[in-house]
């Protein structure tokens, strides 16, 4: 049986997740509108900890103080009867025409002050509401025409925009910072900071790179081709994992956005495994929100909306348990071993070793066997078999 | 008529691609082997300025010094006679058995000491021929199985290794700099940094950055769906385009590595126009080796073989000669004007305004009319379509 | 300069194309509605010869009688008034709630019976104005899910449904035929018919396959990663194109519904030779609508919207001179014969030739010199670069 | 624990799979040659029942009459030996050179006849070693270059070729029937019958199309982006599943060929579903071969190649165990009920009912409540959840 959810898990969902009303690229709408005082009762029902959202999820675009206040009065409410707590909050620039080109980004430089203006009222939006997290998805951010965008330019915009942000949560004294959401295509036919890769790469050449992290989502990756729990790695490796995305893909496609683990599901096994279990002595690697971006699908009435948000937190879950099980199994350890997975965390170099000690090394060279050491089997498909094993509960 | 390449253009092929035999993971070698010094005096014919290797595309794998002297001695004569370069090296660390589980990241320890050790080889190679960049293509540097490689660990000793050869260069005093060349997968399931941003990020974490850039491959981004352009343009912005792989590649499949322009036309079009023209004052943006890394197709004979070489450095010319006209029409001139393109170079602050001015400007926001803004058309399309009737030479 | 169109060139639009109002999964509209009527005038003066439409997009669902003859009328009026026709006309089935798990495929039986009653009225419709062909878009026809959709049964569902229809248009004594247009994924995960083989392979299963042909679209196969002139061959060889979607694409992601030609440039030469100097005798291979199904890009106002238009009209008119231009070129006559591109018209077998008599004729394989025959060249790259270069008008 | 397979499993395995070197497109291979008679002992062993071929997998390419004898011979006493058999026989067309532009389809005639008589061979191999199907897999039917090959030629040569296959076997009064495999590409650019689709179409168009039927590969389907399960079903549909190719794929990439579950595992779930459970009554729906048509990675030894073989029988056999929980599950039951899956094997048309009833039926469409029936949900996503808990056997 599937172990119920807790607070203690640190489970979040986007408010726009759960009250995704279903109007897709081809089709209307085929939910009503959620009220988000429901959607924060129903999660905590479920199990959840945290709610987040987009600045026009809570306060309608363009509404007068009077309307923001009393939506934000009734949500605080709801947060107060349940427990619940707000981990991220992010802006929406991508969904009003006047983002048609971008935010930070956007070939209009009205447009570019409008989007920043709009991202720091959402900043301070995020800080009364006491989230550690502040999301940056620059989904127009990018150019379906290649000769329309200067690709530079535009990552120095970025980079202004980027770092403007910085200098104000600073100066304001918040406790936030910030992630960036990578994404490869869709709105835009290519969007800047397209992987977690690019986004790495972006955020090393920020004013104050220490604030910045990343929003790395399952599917966003995926639409790429690319490995998630690789990508995952890469920004532990490198520090920045702030904050993540949960959900499911099938393959080079639209953007599905899935129940977490209805995608692939070797690879959400993996992650779980990372996320759990890849830390120092074996710990969590990672502390913060599990948080869903998902979409339940347009098939589905509201009661099929709770449905698939309780889906994705017991997949989690039976994932973390199978996870455990393969740690714990001497079989596992013994073909970890075998595949000399450990041996990796050696350094190549002894300690002490420079260039000219390697050099001076006839082992490592001219003695070395090299056409034995080519004939060695490495068991990877034993070691992944057992994985699979584990993960169909069969061990 | 298609302009006749020069020295002057900096054309240059690897020494496998002309000498590819055309074994595929299907079939048998279609083409008998080339000899470098035949290799050196086609291409010096047909107008190319440089030759590149690998170490074991000219010195046989595992020859003694004799061999290797004798293979050396007569290509540097064909390089004499003909005055062709060899503006950079590389190591072959994927073809050998050994490598099957990577160089400097297989979970064997002695595999990565020897790798290092055959690297650092033919970095001695590289200075000695006067190179410019060393190329690291990590080709085997993955996995299949997501529970078989500690990513964190792998890109801990790929740093390791990197750092270690960056020490060398600067002990022996080479003036020789690295570019990592990114791949998304094949031969692996999945590459480490398999992406310019992966690899651009992994740069920032060394120990001599400045030293590190990039190789870009035209069909290694396309192979992930990712736009070889706007790679190209955050690798320039960042400072990092030390070489790169230019050939083509028809969209998310096995590695084609056709001639250049045979696959997404407008892309090379677009790429040849930002290394071009993308300078400041509109001069190039790149002044290296223009690189060909393709396969003359299986089909081909040795005819087949320099045809598809000359066809390479044809189509960048015309592509060249497009872009120029491009640039000089005043009708593209004004549609820049009407997209804005131009605009985004423009920083979003004022001079010497901070958050604390933007968000007293009362006309970025409150006074903004966003209604209006969001209407107005950006005339993205017809600039494309000025583009394409360029590139078919009908303007 | 590109050759201005007429309507001897048999352009055609979709209603929902220049009409789109650019909202997308992540955006509002950009562009106000488009009235029917002014979009018949502008696209005749533009050139175009017809217009195509979904029921919806002419007469509002569930339109009372007077309102749906009251659109007509004005209408027919513009038809009238600018000589336009409609060459196709076909039945929204996805974008009502309704329809989310399908029209002919639903697993609710009621919809199904629905979905078949809207399309009679449809197919009336086209009768009424004149269409001889009716397109079955069938993009809600199926699943995300694998076990949620019996997919034999839908096939029984979908064979039964255009079974019905055919049956209708012959006791109603129309003169239409149907056209399945294929499509891999979006907005369902998986759709049924997903390419144009699948969709073809159905068409053999059907009571009145004669009636019953393709309407393939560029983007659809190629976000498959299909070559769409492949595609296009084989409707033809079996003899079901009965019409035709042009647009374009940038590879294996979401429909993008670019302007013809800002995708795959290449291939979309290669389909105008195909279309304009494939039949026998090197004329047409295809005498029917040159219908553009692409969509404006939100960034355009109705300015752009007219640009575009025009855009596809040129693209394939200047595509059409480049290819004639091949075809009379010697050069390219000499490299067809020596990459033995017409041998392949010539069947295997002599005449009246059996496997008797292949298995008699020693020269067939005992005596071959198989070596010999697979050392020669095809000089298919060299017949490629001739392509290349007669597309940028460099010949 | 993972059941233990037994011949009445019916697995079968390519002499190609275990016996592959491991050759690939930038490596050298990494294992010896493996007898064919000890991979009949080691199969047999492991619980498989068969063995498949290509001719030049157990003859050698070009071998003369003793030696192919005296291979036939020794291989034969391994089955006798065993009690294996041969339940699909292929001819090799793809790896040597004078297939470099295919087989039945090349440009060049005489290599055509050659692959003719090539194929006849191996198809009197087939009959007497007793075979059943016979497999075409077409590799190097296809092209790079859109221009250089005439793809409707090609179609009528290789329909040509497979009539007269057909035409043979009659003659011969062999019990053989064909397989064609498709593949979207690699080794060549485009592969002609990319998918199962293409391939069911092309079979419509045959002299004698009861011959012929398909032997779809999971990771080629899978390369396209395809719903593996959907086009098996289609197949199903078509009367056309002759033999199935089960390996495993992780996306839109080069050909991977991993363990059978070890891509999409659950795709790999509903697929074993339909095959066990999807025939009338619930039986199995497909009662051929489970042929495995896998490589085991490069980085096993001969230790690993055992293992992997193991792995695609235990995984089979884990997922069959999965699906009948699956389908015993009274919850499962009430969730298809819920979301109507069955409902769509009722004709949508009332026993007897034709067009003029449908129209005259005011229930069907005047009367309906669309909004009502539009807000109706079908918990699919429940649905999918409790296939997902059953795949963890959480259930």
């Amino acid at each position: 049986m599937a172990p119920r959810p807790t607070p203690a898990d640190k489970f979040s969902f986007g408010l726009w997740t759960v009250g995704w009303q279903a109007r897709d690229p081809f089709g209307d709408a085929t939910r009503p509108e959620l009220d988000a005082v429901e959607a924060v009762h129903r999660l905590a029902e479920l199990g959840a900890y945290g709610i987040t959202f987009h600045d026009d999820d809570l306060l309608p675009f363009g509404a007068n103080a009077a309307t923001r206040d009393a939506h934000l009065t009734r949500f605080r409410r709801a947060l107060d009867e349940t427990g619940m707590v707000v981990p991220m909050v992010t802006s929406n620039l991508f969904t009003h025409p006047v983002f048609k080109d971008g935010g930070f980004t956007s070939n209009d430089r009205d447009a570019r002050r409008y989007a920043l203006r709009k991202a720091l009222r959402a900043v301070d939006l995020a800080a009364e509401l006491g989230a550690g997290t502040f999301v940056l998805w620059g989904g127009r951010e990018g150019a379906e025409y290649d000769l329309a965008k200067d690709v530079r330019a535009a990552l120095d915009r970025y980079r202004e925009a980027v770092d403007l942000l910085c200098q104000y949560v600073v100066a304001q004294g918040y406790e936030l910072r910030f992630a960036i959401e990578p994404k490869p295509n869709e709105p835009r036919g290519d969007i800047l900071l397209p992987t977690v890769g690019h986004a790495l790469a972006f955020i090393a050449t920020l004013a104050r790179p220490e604030l910045v992290g990343l929003n790395p989502e399952v599917g966003h990756e995926q639409m790429a081709g690319l490995n998630f729990v690789h990508g995952i790695a890469q920004a532990l490796w490198q520090g920045k994992l702030f904050h993540l995305d949960l959900n499911g893909q099938r393959g080079v496609k639209y953007d599905q956005d899935l129940v977490f683990g209805h995608g692939d599901l070797l690879n959400a096994f993996a992650l779980v495994d990372l996320l759990e279990n890849g830390g120092p002595g074996g710990g969590p690697a990672y502390d913060g929100p599990r948080h869903f971006d998902y979409k339940p699908s347009r098939t589905e009435d509201r009661t099929g909306v709770w449905a698939s948000a309780e889906a994705n937190m017991r997949t989690y879950l039976l994932l973390k348990e199978r996870a455990a099980a393969f740690r714990a199994d001497p079989e596992v350890t013994a073909a970890l071993a075998m595949s000399r997975v450990d041996e990796l965390t050696t350094p190549t170099l002894a300690p002490g070793e420079t260039h000219a000690g390697l050099r001076a090394d006839r082992t490592a060279f001219e003695e070395y066997d090299v056409t034995a050491a080519g004939a060695r089997g490495y068991h990877f498909v034993r070691l992944n078999q057992l994985a699979v094993e584990h993960l169909l509960g069969a061990r």
